[in-house]
C-alpha cells in the first residue's frame, strides 16, 4: 500500500470543499431554473454536467482514500461525507431532470419554496466544510438543518394532500404523479443533507 | 471474538432494549389507530412523538459507540442494529403520516392485516433483544421472521394488484395511488425487520 | 495491503463466480419472457427461484467472510460485492414479479430495450468476475458498464415522458404507473450493475 503522511492529506480538505461548492453550484443552478423558468433544458444540461463534475470529485476522494494510511478523520467518516454530499447532488440533478423530461409547463409557489431550503441547507453545509479543517464551533449547524428538514416535510406532505385534493380529471392525475415525485425528491434532498450535517456534527465530535 | 463485559458496557443493552420496546410502542399505536380508526391526526401526532424519541435513543447509542473503546459486539453490527431499528420505526411512522395526510377514510383489510404482522415481527425483535446478552438460543427467531416477510409481501403485491384492477374512474385512481404508497412501505417495514433480524443473528453467531 | 493467498480463501473467488452465474441466469430468464411472452406466472417463479438461491449465495458469502481472518481482498469489499450482486439480482426478480402481478399484457419495445441493457451489463460483471482472483486487466470494463448505465437512463426517463404525453383516460393511467415502476426498476437494476463494477475496479486498483 501506497502512502505519505502529513502534507498530502490536507488534499482532502481541499477536496472536499470542492465538492461542497460544486453542490452549492447545483442547487444555485436549479434555484436559478425555478426563479426564471425559461430554456428548461438547457439549464438542466448545465446541472447534469454539475452533477459529472460531482461525480469525478467522489471518484478523486475515493482514490485519495484508498491510497492514504493515515486519514485527517476516520476513514469510514470521509466514506460517508463524499457519499452523503454526491447523494445530495443526485437529488438536484434529478429534480432539474424531471422537470425537463416530465414536461413541467411552470414551477409551483411549493416547489419553489422546497428548493430554497435545500439552497439554504447547502449554504449551511459549505460554510460547515469550510471551517471543517479548523474545528471552528459549529454548535447550532446541525439545528439549522434539522429545522429546515422539519420544514420541508411539512410543506412536501401538504403540497401532496393538495395535489390529491385538487385533481379532479386524467390530466390533473398525471400531474399529480409528475409533481409528487418532485416533491418527494426535493425531501429525500433535505434527508440528505440532514445525513450530511450529522456525519459532520460526529467529526468535529470525535475530534474535539 | 468474545470479550469480557465490563460494567460501562451494559449501557449498549439497556439502550437497545429502550430502542426495541420503542418501536414496539410504535407498532403498537399504529396497530390501534386502524383498528379504532378515529382521531386519527391526534393518534399520528403520538406515533410521530415515538418517532422522534426513536431519533434520540439511536443518537444515544452513536455517541456511547464513539465513547467506548472495548464495545460488548462489533462496532459495525451495533451500527447496523441501530440503524435497522430506527429505518423499522420511519417506516411505521411513514404509514401514519400517511394515513392523516392522505385523508385515507378507513383502513382496508389489507392495511391491517399488513400492521399486524409488523406488529408479530416486532414482537418477535424485541424478545430477541431482550435476550442477546445472555446469548440464549434464538434458533428459530429469524425463520420467524421470514416467514413473516413473505406474507407481507405476497399480501402487498397481491393487494397492488386488485387496486389495480378496481380502479375505474379518477377517484379510484388516486386511491389506489394512496394506498400503493401505504402498502409498499408496510412491505419495507417488513424488510427492514428482516435486515435487523439478520444482524441479530450474525451477532449471535459470531459470539459463541 | 497485499497477502497471499492461502489455498482456503479460493472459496471466496468460488462463490462470486457462482452468484454472478446466477444473477445472469436471472436476466436471461427474464429476457427469455419479455422475448417470449408466455407462460408468465410460471417465468415468473423460476426467476423467483433464482432469487432465492441467490439469497442463500450471499448467505454463505457472508457466513465465511465471519468465519475467514484473512481475506483474499478487504472485507469491505467483499461485502460490497457480495451485497450489490444481490441488489441487481433483487431488482430482476421485481420486474419479473410486477409483470406477473400488474397482468401486463405484453412487453413494451422500452422494456425489451432495457432488459437487453442489464443482460449485457451483467455479462460484463460475469466475465470481470471470472478474471479476479488472476487480477487481468480489465480496463475497459467499467466504462462499459457506465455507456450502458447512461443508456439505460435516457432510454427509461424518456420512455416514461412518452407514457405521460400519451395516456388519456384511467386504463392508460393506470398502464403508465405499472410501467412507470417496472421502467424504473430496471433504471435502477442498471445503477446497482455499476455499483459493482465500481467495487470491481476498486478491488483490482488495490491489488496491483
Amino acid at each position: 500500500m501506497k502512502f505519505s503522511l502529513l502534507p498530502k492529506e490536507e488534499k482532502f480538505f481541499e477536496l472536499f470543499i470542492l465538492q461542497a461548492k460544486n453542490v452549492r453550484d447545483g442547487v444555485e443552478a436549479l434555484n436559478g431554473l425555478v426563479d426564471n423558468y425559461t430554456d428548461v433544458e438547457q439549464k438542466y444540461r448545465k446541472i447534469e454536467h454539475i452533477e459529472h463534475t460531482g461525480d469525478n470529485i467522489t471518484h478523486d476522494i475515493f482514490t485519495k482514500l484508498r491510497d492514504t494510511f493515515i486519514t485527517p478523520f476516520e476513514r469510514e467518516d470521509i466514506h460517508e461525507l463524499a457519499s452523503g454530499l454526491d447523494d445530495v447532488l443526485d437529488c438536484i440533478e434529478g429534480v432539474a431532470s424531471r422537470l425537463h423530461y416530465f414536461s413541467i409547463q411552470s414551477p409551483t409557489p411549493e416547489l419553489k419554496q422546497l428548493v430554497v431550503i435545500i439552497h439554504e441547507a447547502v449554504q449551511q453545509i459549505y460554510e460547515a466544510i469550510l471551517r471543517l479543517k479548523s474545528l471552528e464551533h459549529a454548535h447550532t449547524f446541525c439545528e439549522k438543518i434539522n429545522t429546515l428538514e422539519n420544514q420541508a416535510d411539512v410543506i412536501c406532505q401538504t403540497a401532496i394532500a393538495a395535489l390529491f385534493e385538487k385533481a379532479r380529471d386524467v390530466e390533473q392525475v398525471k400531474e399529480l404523479i409528475k409533481l409528487k415525485e418532485i416533491y418527494s425528491r426535493l425531501e429525500t434532498a433535505s434527508d440528505r443533507c440532514e445525513d450530511v450535517a450529522n456525519v459532520i456534527e460526529s467529526i468535529i465530535v470525535k475530534s474535539t
